[in-house]
C-alpha cells in the first residue's frame, strides 16, 4: 500500500546520504507523519561489504546496488533527490547544494559516510585507488585485468614481473578479502588462459604497518587468517609501512618493489560533515556528537554513520561497519518520533556489537561474536548466508547466490570485464 | 580436454576481431593444426543483440559479455591478445599495432565489425551516442536516468519537458527495441518514484527518415510493430529526417524539438579494413570480397562480418546480423581447412537467411522467417528463447533468464545504475 502524502506543512526532515545509516532512519520513520527529503550524490544505495567482489570480478555492479528512489517508491512522504550537498547553513536551517540552490529543513541528519584517507599523501589516490564506490570497484577491476593483459605482451622480464605484482595496502577486512581473491584469480582462474606468462607466478603483497592482519579480531583469528593467506600464496608483510607509491612500484620501508597495480585499503577519513557544521571532530575528521547523536548545541541536527565519532561504553569509537550505522539510524528515528510526539527522549545511544566477519578466498573465513569464534568453512557459510540475508530484495539475493554458486562449482568468475578505460564527458547544454 | 599446442612452425593464422564472425571461425578451426592469434581491442566478446537491454536497465553488463581468453582457455593453439590494430602491411604479411609493434601472419582474417555512421556529421556523436559497446550502453543508461533526475529538480517547464523528451533516431530493430523499453520504463516502471514530475508524460520519439519502421521486415509486420509502439505511447515519426542535433534538442525536418537525451540507431559504417588493405569498398565502407570472402588478389587475406560487403544471390548485400557473421566465419574455416589439406576449395559462400527478429517492449515481437511470420506473444517467446539459446554458457543463460523473469513478474528493472559520469584516466608509468 502506498502511504498518503503528508501535508506540505508537516515537519520537514532532510537526510543527506543513503548509506546504511540514512536508509535505516528513513525506513524507521514510516508513518511518522514527516515530510522527508533524502539527498544523495548517487542514484543508488550500495552494499559496500560486497564491493570487493565487484573489484575482483565475482559480482556484477547491479547485483549490489539499488536505485534509492525505488526503495521508497511507495512512501509518498519521501522525496529522493540526486544532488551534491556542499555545505550547511545551520543558522538559516538550510542545506546548500552544488548548483547554488538551497533546501530548508526543520530537522537535518547528516549520514554522508567516509572516503579514503591517504594520510596527507593525496597524490597517492590516483595511483592506489580505494574501494568505496562502484567506480572505484570497476577501476580496480580494469587495472588488475589490464596488468595481466599487458604482462602477456611484455618482453622485458622486470617490467613483466612488475605487471604481475599486485600490492594491497592495509590488512583490515577489505585488504584481506581483496588479497585473497586476487590470489585465487591469479593462481586458480586465469593461469590456463595465457600463453606467454604463468599467472600462478604472480606476486600478491598484503602490506600492513601494524603487527597483524585483521587487527579488530582476536589474535587467534588473525593468526588463522594469516595462515589462510599464506596457503593462498599471498605474501603478508606485517609491521611494514608504505613510504612511497609511484606509477612503477611501491616503497615498503626502504625497499622498492616494482609493481603496477596498487589498491588502497589502509585508512578512511570522514566526509566533511563536521566542517560544514563548524563543530569539533576527531583525528579522522568524524564529527563529535552527544548521547542522542546530536551535533553539539544543535538539537535539530544529527550526525550518524561513518561521519560521526560515537563513543562506546568502554571509550572506544564505534566501528565503521554496517550494523553500527544501522543502529545509529534507528536511534535517531526513535529520538525524532519521541520529539514529535512530545514524549521524553529515549535512553542515550548505546552500540551493541554483533560481531566481526571477514573471508579469505573461497573457503576460509573468520567470525568473531565475542562469545563465540568461528573459522574455516563453517565461518565461510555463516558469512555467505548473512550477506545474502542482508541484501535488499529477492532479485539480488537470487542473483548473488547464483553468481557465488557458479563461481564455486565452475571455478570461474562471471564479471571479468575491462570497461570504461577512456571516456568523453557528457555534453552540457 | 586441453588441446596440444601446435608446433611453432605451424601455419600462423591471425584473426582480428572477436565478434560473432571471428569467434565462429576460431571455434571451427579446432584441431586444424594451426597457430591462431586472436586480436581484439576489448577483453570481451559482446552479445550485441541484447546490448539495448543494458542501455535500458534490464540486464547487467556482465550478463552479455564474456572474456575472450576464457572462451579459448583449453585451446592451446589459440593465443588471445588485447591490442589495437592500426593497419595491415599486406606486402610484408604483418599486422600493425598501436604500440608500433607488428605481428606476422601466414593467413589473415579481418573481422573488425562496424561503428556508427553519422553521415558526415561526426559532431553528432557526442550528442547522440550509438549502441555498439558496453560503454555506449552505460552512457545511454546514465544519460537517460540522469534526465529523469534532473527533470525532478527542474523548475522551468520548458527545460523540464526537454529533459522528459527522449529521441531515438532510426527505426530499425535497435531503434524500435530501444524506444519500446524507454517507453515502458517511463510509463510503467518509474512513475511512482518521482514526486515533482509525472514520468508517464515523458515523450519518446522514434524518428525515421524512411516510410516505415523495421524496413527489412514485410510491410504487415512493420504495421504491427508501429501499432505496438503506438500502444506503448511512442511517437513514431516516419519520413522525417533529422537535420540537426544540438545539446538542447533535435531538428526534425524544419521543426525543432527540445530534447536532452538522443540515441543514434540510424546508420553504421564498416571499420577501416578496406582502407588498411587499400582495396575497394562500398558506400558504407565495407570491403569488397570475392566468392571465398577473400580480399581482391589476396588469397591469404579474408574479410568477414560487418566490415565486408558480401553480395547475396539476388544482389542484395548480406545483412549485418549475427547469423550472417557466423556463416561467414564458418565458411572461411572450411576454406582454410581445405587449403591446408591441399583439397579443392569449397563451393562459394552462399548466405542462408534464417529470419529477422525484433521485440517491442515486454510482450510484443515480430519474427519473419520468410515462409512464416509471427507476431505478438508467440513471437516474443520465440525471440526470448532464441536469445537465451545463443548466449554463451549456462551461467549467462540462467542470469539473463532470471533478470527477464524478474522484470516480467515484478515490473522492475534490475540494473538502473548511474555510473561513470566523471572519471580520471588511469596513470601510465
Amino acid at each position: 500500500m502506498a502511504e498518503a502524502a503528508p501535508s506540505p506543512a508537516a515537519h520537514h526532515l532532510v537526510v543527506v546520504g543513503a548509506g546504511f545509516a540514512g536508509l535505516q532512519l528513513v525506513r524507521d520513520l514510516k508513518g511518522a507523519g514527516l515530510r522527508i527529503t533524502l539527498i544523495d550524490q548517487r542514484n543508488h544505495h550500495l552494499f559496500q561489504p560486497l564491493l570487493y567482489q565487484v573489484a575482483t570480478t565475482i559480482l556484477a555492479t547491479s547485483e549490489i546496488a539499488w536505485p534509492i528512489r525505488r526503495l521508497f517508491r511507495e512512501r509518498e512522504d519521501v522525496t529522493t533527490l540526486l544532488a551534491e550537498v556542499t555545505g550547511v547553513d545551520a543558522g538559516g536551517r538550510q542545506v546548500l547544494l552544488s548548483d547554488s540552490s538551497t533546501i530548508a529543513y526543520d530537522t537535518l541528519v547528516l549520514a554522508t559516510g567516509a572516503r579514503h584517507s591517504y594520510f596527507g599523501r593525496d597524490e597517492w589516490e590516483a595511483l592506489a585507488p580505494g574501494l568505496k564506490t562502484l567506480e572505484d570497484a570497476t577501476t580496480i577491476r580494469r587495472r588488475m585485468l589490464l596488468a595481466f593483459e599487458q604482462a602477456e605482451r611484455e618482453s622485458d622480464p622486470a617490467a613483466q614481473q612488475a605487471l604481475l605484482t599486485f600490492a594491497v595496502i592495509g590488512a583490515g577486512p577489505t585488504g584481506v578479502e581483496l588479497a585473497g581473491i586476487i590470489a585465487e584469480l591469479a593462481k586458480e582462474v586465469l593461469w590456463q588462459e595465457f600463453r606467454h606468462i604463468d599467472t600462478r607466478k604472480a606476486r600478491i603483497l598484503l602490506i600492513e604497518a601494524g603487527p597483524r592482519v585483521l587487527a579488530a579480531f582476536p589474535a587467534s583469528l588473525s593468526d588463522y587468517a594469516k595462515a589462510a593467506l599464506d596457503r593462498l600464496g599471498v605474501e603478508v608483510l606485517l609491521g611494514r609501512p608504505v613510504s612511497d607509491i609511484r606509477t612503477d612500484g611501491v616503497t615498503i620501508g626502504e625497499e622498492f618493489v616494482g609493481c603496477r597495480t596498487v589498491v588502497w585499503a589502509a585508512g578512511v577519513a570522514a566526509s566533511p560533515a563536521a566542517a560544514w557544521l563548524g563543530t569539533p571532530a576527531d583525528r579522522a575528521g568524524r564529527a563529535t556528537v552527544d548521547a542522542n547523536l546530536n551535533a553539539p548545541g544543535r538539537p535539530e541536527i544529527f550526525v550518524i554513520g561513518d561521519t560521526a565519532a560515537v563513543p562506546t561504553a568502554d571509550g572506544q569509537p564505534v566501528p565503521g561497519i554496517a550494523p553500527a550505522a544501522k543502529q545509529q539510524g534507528a536511534h535517531v528515528g526513535r529520538v525524532i518520533r519521541a520529539r514529535l510526539a512530545g514524549q521524553p527522549a529515549p535512553p542515550p545511544f548505546r552500540y551493541r556489537h554483533q560481531g566481526n566477519l571477514a573471508t579469505i578466498g573461497k573457503s576460509a573465513a573468520v567470525v568473531d561474536f565475542g562469545w563465540l569464534q568461528l573459522r574455516g568453512w563453517i565461518a565461510w557459510w555463516f558469512w555467505g548466508i548473512a550477506h545474502i540475508f542482508f541484501l535488499i530484495g529477492a532479485r539480488s539475493r537470487v542473483a548473488v547466490a547464483w553468481s557465488w554458486f557458479w563461481t564455486f562449482i565452475s571455478g570461474q568468475h562471471s564479471a571479468r570485464l575491462i570497461t570504461q578505460g577512456r571516456k568523453a564527458p557528457d555534453p552540457k547544454p
